[in-house]
């Protein structure tokens, strides 16, 4: 994914997918996590039906928004973040096929 | 669960269950979690069909096991760790319904 920095792979635990992700360099928004905690669990994601909607309603539930308008992410989804101080601590992720 | 000085809570997200977990006492221990790390995912567990089978497997794959005979846990199943330092930061259980 030129766009942030990193190389996406995708594995399917029953209904989960688990993401690996690698920043591919030093810009990567995933660096700083990497140089903080060290490897481990990034965010996770949750998927929404209607991601405008999902956003909205977390917002009214006291959720920060990162994005407040979705944007397109790996594997061909619509994609927005919540900030993490605001859902204790986990970063969290809604995504919508795209198409 | 008293024996491990949690309370816990289940919440179906599809066939995702999210445990909330908050300690019960001060020899809680997740206590050393929050104090290092403030709330976040403590740990993501998998479900066992074999969990014996599914510990010698990660065994012999360079996982260490915190335990190496599985143990009661909550909601009425099997559970076992393994060390996060030996699976990438992530703190890993598998579980089985034990009955």
């Amino acid at each position: 994914m030129e766009s942030q920095k990193v190389r996406t792979a995708f594995f399917a635990a029953g209904d989960v997918h688990i993401e690996l992700l690698e920043p591919t360099s030093d810009e990567s928004p995933i660096i700083r996590f990497l140089e903080k905690s060290g490897p481990g669990i990034h965010h996770i994601a949750f998927a929404a039906d209607d991601i405008t909607g999902q956003l909205a309603l977390a917002k009214d539930q006291g959720a920060r928004l990162i994005h407040e308008v979705p944007f397109d992410g790996a594997a061909g989804k619509l994609v927005a973040f919540l900030q993490r101080k605001s859902t204790f601590g986990i970063l969290t992720e809604f995504c919508q096929p795209s198409h």
